[in-house]
């Protein structure tokens, strides 16, 4: 049986991928009275008293809301909230089962910025985080933005920044491997949009000081037309040498190149012409920027992909569960640039020596070791910041 | 220990009273292949062609929200949504435990009839139903009126109508017992807000027909000062023999007393006025309007309370779980008056003529056969009508 129709069969039979689950027995008047009248009182006026007390008594100190509006759902496109929901509750699935965090599929009626954003500022009490996800760009920065602004609890848009952390931590042990330095290199991102934008703002985090944007039409610099506003503001962080051109022109003599972008939009031609030593990750999914074979036939030292078939697959399962537990231990009201930057480290930190090889920059998705250790990381560096 | 202290202790250990579980195993590549990407898709796909086939492939099926603002909590008044939290919580555990009915709180933050009408809308995908909770009148009979005109997912504020059910099962039997007929008596209901209305719109429906409102001022008539709309539009079918006066006066004669309203102002010499065979439920919390061992003395053959430690407990427990059951089942828009009177009809079918006694006119709470009865009866009228 084909994946899809094994999927569309598996589905119906749950008809529902994540179920609510009650913490205790509730058999006798006994039970009732403490989960319930007259005892849930207690907890309530205690949270009335010292709002703070909501982390204490409640499911807020470990539960996430999964929230999108179905306008980016995969590669599907703009399928509206109903039909984004096999998709965040699969989402949900991954945070209980990697990271002990409890989620919930919120699926707004609303393609309006505003309205979103109040949406999600209205639902918060519940929850202590917002896991944003399939959200199309350029509406997702602004959303970001101001829930940030608007809520004392992380919100997180995955697609981007789940994304650029494990695509960094991969690039960290990419570059272990070759033996070059981040601040030695050049690097190219195909992709300009959300994904493209927040992986090179981590990496310019990191410390790579020549990160060079393309869009579909060459490579993303003052002159080039049609430029978004997003682009624009990215302009003085990249292209420091205002490189003009084609994807191909970008990267000549290139260290590093990212895909996020479209299916076989990179040749052979083009990797032949990087540096010695290129690494290369193509993420348009399911058919990638380039192959891994012909990329090593061109001459790549290391090539990564969005697909599980390949090795070294950028799967942002490895990220979110253990970002979102290790802010909702230290109750961060931000998942800050550092803590991004620490879950990076913390993943590139699972590979040892040993194991680090062309064909294993990232841990295993279900090494146990990783969850615990990028919540451990990312608490840490909330803690020390605080 | 106190129930409160024992209650305290028991939410810090829980620290929330639900959980969100995934329903399969997610160990391998190839399960995360099928629950998530690539073979989530697929369900995507399925329902974009055909909106419908959410209720085939997700939790929507078979989930409802649980929805406050916090405004009306127990006994507690306007604490407001993080406050109401464990409530709800609580609430979505009797669904769950009751009824194998997945529920999830949703704790709006704002007031504002508005925005939680256009909350409750953008939220509704994921869900196939909305349980409204703790908010305060008459807010919530134009919430719950709008939202039902808004969405095709039935919408139910079980402080009315779950109240309502339950009330009259009790009055059911207890005409039973005493041998009376709801179109023969007189039937008082002292508090006349969101509970009273909606045990006097039922009773109504039921069969009743001579019934009398009272407030805190007396009879709610055509010339009792400081009447709500709600109130007016009630005496088109309510107190049609134009009484005046107070509550005492409301009950010289009357066969029913139903007392949603507060602690002790019912007397035992107004109980003494009642017709013979006079039936009281008297719900205030804690402190009923009259303790039943006084109505008792004062000649009422039937007493029940809100509380567990006296007998025919009124608790909505035994209601709403299979009612939201069996609306899910026969995927109904509506939660109607005939589904609320089957509701009624099929919980006090349940006591038997053998067990009927004046202690005992309503099942308990821990009879397994209560949710699939309900539900039953729910699910068959609304497809019936359907």
């Amino acid at each position: 049986m084909s994946i899809s129709d094994e999927a569309l069969e598996k589905h119906r039979a749950w008809c529902g991928k994540i179920e609510t689950t009650p913490k205790m027995d509730i058999r006798t008047r006994h039970d009732l009275s403490i989960a319930y009248t007259p005892g849930v009182a207690a907890p309530c006026q205690a949270i009335a008293e010292n709002p703070e007390a909501v982390y204490d008594y409640t499911l807020k100190a470990n539960t996430v809301a999964v929230v999108t509006d179905g306008s980016a759902v995969l590669g599907l496109g703009n399928i509206g909230p109903h039909a984004a929901l096999p998709v965040m509750e699969g989402k949900c699935d991954l945070f209980k089962a990697f990271a002990g965090v409890n989620a919930f599929p919120i699926c707004l009626d609303t393609q309006d910025v505003d309205e979103i954003v109040k949406a999600c500022v209205q639902i918060a009490p519940a929850f202590g985080g917002i896991n944003l996800e399939d959200i199309s760009a350029p509406r997702c920065f602004e959303i970001e933005r101001r829930l940030n602004d608007a809520l004392d609890i992380p919100v997180f848009h995955d697609d981007q920044h789940g994304t650029a952390i494990v695509v960094l931590s991969a690039l960290i042990n990419s570059l272990r491997l070759v033996g070059k330095k981040a601040q030695d290199v050049r690097a190219v991102i195909n992709g300009a949009g959300a994904a493209g934008t927040a992986i090179a703002k981590l990496m310019l985090s990191y410390g790579f000081e020549d990160v060079v944007m393309c869009d579909r039409n060459g490579i993303v610099s003052s002159t080039l037309e049609g430029i978004t506003d997003a682009q624009r503001e990215m302009l003085a962080v990249t292209n420091l040498s205002d490189m003009h051109g084609t994807l191909a022109d970008a990267l000549v003599d290139a260290d590093v190149l990212v895909g996020v972008s479209a299916p076989g939009v990179v040749t052979r031609a083009m990797v032949e012409t990087m540096a010695e030593g290129a690494i290369v990750f193509a993420m348009a999914n399911p058919v990638p920027e380039i192959y891994p074979e012909d990329a090593l036939a061109a001459g790549a030292a290391v090539v990564g992909t969005g697909r599980s078939d390949f090795p070294n697959q950028v799967n942002n399962v490895i990220a979110f569960p253990g970002i979102f537990k290790g802010a909702l231990q230290a109750r961060a009201e931000r998942i800050t640039e550092p803590m991004k930057l620490a879950a990076a480290e913390a993943l590139a930190g699972l590979v040892s020596d040993d194991e680090l090889s062309a064909d294993f920059v990232m841990p295993d998705p279900f090494d146990p070791r990783i969850a615990p250790a990028v919540a451990e990381a990312v608490c840490a560096c909330a803690q020390a910041r605080a």
